[in-house]
């Protein structure tokens, strides 16, 4: 099959028209200036076997390799725009597998707003790997960085915790003894993140610091720590859980450690934050507005170092969770 | 190895303090908006046993990497400004291989004054597969785009075509019967490809439509010519050769079918651009005055489809160099 071919039949569309792509017909695409906004860009790699198992549908792969990167638009407080899509396709990706990716990047374009502009189609005798780059804007100067944290400012995170890693487990069929329910709300939680980019004006509002949840809660309020150049108070027994997840924390032996690995999974794509003391009332009325629960779970403090405790008995959680994969 | 640890010490210096890449601490990084300039962005993947040979050196793999966008870049006259990196390393990539990649990207980002902003490392089960998304600048509207040619231009290639295609077979051990100065030559080009970013000024004033030879001069020319809706006639009898190039060609018994092999081999990496009739010799000039040779080799009809001729008489030419890889 000509890969032109599958461009034009397959990525094309995906451009809207854009002036920007030059209907892909170039290598490049040409972003005019915005006077007034800054450009955020960031960029995620997704590798078969390693982000997402090897029998999980095209349709979902293409989908959670925007949401993983739309994840960190959403925790800078970015307004999606466009991305750019790198795709090693193994030989045994036949035409209808490559038609269903396309197809689940068409459907969550519609859903967050973004445009393809370009990119690379290349074969691989390895596993699928995919990249995409994403282009957001934030006001001049809004981006809302890692570093901005100040000390006492109160450390929120989004959402609930421990489903992408509890959902992981149900895919690779681990025994959780949860109802069927439960299982495929996790299962789905794993495979199809929510960017939160509903939080958009409560973090450009304020939040002094901010990270997306992907390598674990632990890890990430760590980094937003040493970024600042501040101390992390992190008290685990805060951390918000779904249903599904306090189902299976309440047959856990040893809650504290269950705890410490829900908070060290990863793939959460929630939304990790500080915000002045005085701010913090408003904050969560500003996010619970735009449907979204931040829970306070600490506070930065003077002292350097991340200091996880559960109901103020200090926890050893620095085994897990920092390594990137 | 912590991969944090190896961003902050292989990547963050190559971010040169940027305040764009907020050293690397941040998932993203912010462009200021720059009126009167357009971002021009071209992202391009490479595999390892696809786009390079597994014994390639890191280091060169690395420039390689930046230089086939680079030349993306080169081609649509924009000025080079910063890129994104996305490296999925195999297990037995170890840190010395790392640090040797790394030192490529630090090596050309002088030679071509880029600077790196932000990217993902993750790691693979499959071959070294990594992406590049590189951004530059052009005066708002000022691309060069394929689709721009006017029936009546000249069609131009700079430099030497079939060096990348004879270099290639030389790093696979094809027999070419070459001294071992040109099999050097040829198999460094082949590795070591060189933008031609001293084109762009030459293509901003005089370029109706312009590429990059990357699948070969055949199918490039035929790119420009469907995305400008026009024929074009080629001679293959005036493709530029390498003194490695002619000397190749005058060993093979077919001379023709030699040069259909050059120019759709493909890595060639040199420009091929349409310039009017009445501005083509002031382009040969402006070429010439940056050190870039630009010869002709065909003419743009108000026909449709590509016509390649071997003075004069008809060449079957459609068959390779027209599929992407």
């Amino acid at each position: 099959v000509d890969e032109f071919e599958i461009i034009a039949r397959l990525f094309r569309p995906l451009t809207n028209g854009a002036p920007e792509a030059f209907d892909l017909m170039d290598d490049a695409a040409a972003i005019p200036s915005r006077p007034g906004w800054d450009l955020v860009i960031t960029k995620d790699a997704m590798v078969e076997g390693v982000h997402f198992l090897p029998d999980d549908p095209p349709y979902l792969v293409a989908q959670k390799l925007l949401r993983v990167n739309l994840s960190d638009l959403a925790a800078k407080a970015a307004e999606p725009y466009a991305y750019f899509l790198a795709a090693a396709w193994p030989a045994s990706w036949d035409d209808a597998r490559k038609t269903a990716f396309a197809a689940g990047l068409g459907k969550d374009q519609i859903t967050f707003g973004l445009t393809l502009l370009g990119g690379d189609t290349v074969s691989t005798p390895g596993p699928l790997t995919v990249s995409a780059t994403l282009l957001g804007w934030v006001p001049s100067g809004g981006m809302v960085k890692r570093s901005g944290a100040g000390e006492g400012d109160i450390l929120f995170v989004s959402g609930a915790i421990g489903d992408g890693h509890l959902g992981l487990s149900t895919a690779q069929n681990q025994p959780l003894e949860l109802s069927e329910a439960a299982s495929g709300y996790l299962k789905n939680r794993y495979r199809l993140p929510s960017p939160r980019l509903e939080l958009r004006e409560t973090l450009r509002r304020y939040a002094t610091a901010a990270a997306d949840v992907s390598d674990g809660l632990i890890a990430d309020a760590g980094h937003i720590g040493e970024a600042s150049g501040l101390g992390v108070e992190l008290d685990l027994a805060r951390t918000p859980l779904s249903a599904a997840g306090r189902a299976w924390l309440e047959r856990q032996s040893d809650p504290v450690a269950a705890m410490v690995r829900l908070a060290t999974g990863g793939d959460d794509y929630e939304v990790v934050c500080t915000v002045r003391r005085s701010d913090a009332a408003a904050a969560v009325e500003s996010a619970a507005a735009a449907g979204v629960a931040l829970s306070e779970i600490g506070i930065m403090t003077s002292g350097r170092g991340l200091h996880v405790s559960f109901d103020r008995r200090p926890v050893d959680a620095t085994v897990k969770g920092w390594t990137h994969r």
